[in-house]
């Protein structure tokens, strides 16, 4: 919080205006172990005794990670929704969050409609910002979030053997989907209006207020035998777990769950290829033992969010995607490529 | 560290090329508290037992607060050492870093570069980078610091009390001239050329590669009422302070430390509004009782850096410089002002 930190004075724009205030004033959730939160040098917090800090750190950039003119509230959501997506991943229960933001320029109902965003989010986890610097420039979002969890029983992307069996959270290529709905020029955009009522703002809906997997996370732990959270992709994020554990995966596509908004808009082909390579899906990818496969699925069904076995881990060390005859899909990328 | 997290694959420019890791191979600091470091959805960490965890994150935009073409070894270094000088202000212990890098272009080279100036500030104290995030965008710098510090001796911006004398660390006004000598229209880089050789290189050293005064702030802990760091300008800093503490300052012109080069090339006048005003100094601005002030600036000399008293805490809920007349003098601004 250098930089004025917590009192920046916006002399054209917004006189005498204060944006982590206002952001703080939003999303006020108290915590017992918050000592000092913003207005200072730094905040002081406390980790409960015996607990390790889980910390992740994650930036969205205009026209980079989300489309130009996105709701500032739709930013909110998915900021916090991305990072606490890395804790879920983790099975970390979060605690707090510092707030970096780039701004082209002081707008305080951007602004608030972005802390009501994140704020709604927050209050579901009793998340609690607790720094940030805002800065001019390019509309840049970053999040460090933090959270605990015994160390022992932390979800490690080592930790897949050979025979465990790969599961994935909720459904798939929804979000992929969801962006090709945002272009006027993609056939599926006109597809969908043809759908039944709520597809096509279902699918915008996943892209841009996706649910991180944070009570799923929770259930997984002592359970998982390696975890990741999908965000490049099903085939690029599985092969971060294989090259960890040092081990392959053959997938299903088959198998690969799907949503009714999904299944109406995109053929068999066409949908595959968004679930395996669409990426901004932030469900978790799992793996464990068939032995503890029933119990774990029961686990997750009653956490509100099923899960589905979509393959299994192999000694080859590759991530291949299989159709109903056996054969690999060509996929034109694995996933999300960062420079590109 | 989602989308890919630390394996991001940089297909047109660098082939299999893994920024992240590749700053991360430079900046190894091995810490037992680091449990899981680079590599997964979160690092865990531990944090020390009846030990509170400071935690600050800063922001760096080219354009704004550095140059377009500042050495990549020089950014590496500065956004550090201005997230470091928060937790000095705290009088935080610095641990643990978490790298938010946003880049136009994967450029192996200036990564590198960036690396290594970000690294050897972090040897110096020990600084581990446990996770990051790299993204493609306009060049934004953002970092978290995490550091302990026993709650009750950590120095806060609420505490200053009428009486109390006010200090400030090193010299003022270093920074600001060095960023003048980088403009070529400015008479005062002409006039450093007939200072004393080095002078002119003095200055933009003092920008670019900024002391945190982390033991100085250590030095400070049961000593001093009230901590600051000078980021955007003595005036607007201690500003701070006051709004936190209820109070006013009186600062004497003439007492503001000076460096050798400063008093080379700028006349009283010039010097002043440059040392009140000019911002990125990173030192520490902090108040304490008179009967502390001795013993005080013992253990900072010792320290390796002095602090000189500069003026006292009024009632006033104001802060005003006076030169050796005792007239208020007549600032452009307070500070830096971030949107303006």
């Amino acid at each position: 919080m250098a930089r004025g930190g917590n009192a920046l004075k916006l002399a054209p724009l917004v006189a005498e205006f204060d944006l982590i205030d206002l952001i703080r004033a939003r999303c006020a959730i108290a915590r017992e172990d918050v000592r000092l939160g913003i207005g200072d040098d730094a905040a002081l917090l406390a980790v409960p005794l015996g607990q390790a800090l889980a910390v992740s750190t994650d930036t969205l950039v205009a026209g980079v990670h989300f489309p130009q003119g996105t709701k500032s509230y739709d930013l909110g959501w998915k900021a916090l929704a991305v990072n606490l997506s890395d804790l879920a991943a983790m099975g970390a229960t979060p605690a707090w969050a510092t707030l970096a933001l780039t701004l082209p320029q002081a707008d305080a109902r951007w602004v608030e409609e972005f802390a009501d965003g994140f704020a709604a989010l927050a209050r579901e986890f009793k998340l609690s910002l607790v720094g940030g610097d805002t800065t001019m420039g390019p509309l840049t979002i970053t999040l460090t979030v933090h959270g605990f969890v015994n160390e022992a029983a932390a979800l490690r992307r080592a930790g897949a053997r050979v025979g465990d069996a790969v599961f994935v959270t909720g459904t798939l290529g929804d979000a992929a989907a969801g962006l090709r709905c945002l272009d006027k020029n993609d056939a599926a955009a006109d597809r969908l209006l043809a759908t039944p009522p709520g597809s096509r703002e279902f699918l915008i809906e996943r892209l841009n207020r996706p649910t991180p997997r944070v009570a799923q996370g929770l259930a997984l732990r002592g359970q998982a035998s390696a975890c990741i959270d999908i965000s490049d992709g099903l085939v690029a994020d599985l092969a971060h777990v294989c090259a960890a554990s040092g081990v392959g995966a053959e997938i299903d596509a088959a198998e690969l769950p799907s949503s009714p908004a999904l299944l109406g808009a995109f053929d068999a082909d066409a949908r595959h290829v968004l679930q395996a390579t669409g990426g901004d899906d932030y469900e978790l990818c799992f793996t464990a033992p068939e032995s503890a496969a029933s119990r774990l699925l029961g686990d997750l069904a009653r956490s509100g969010c099923g899960a589905t076995r979509i393959g299994r881990i192999v000694a080859a060390a590759d991530v291949r995607v299989r159709d109903a005859q056996g054969n690999d899909l060509v996929l034109p990328r694995r996933g999300w490529e960062h420079f590109a």
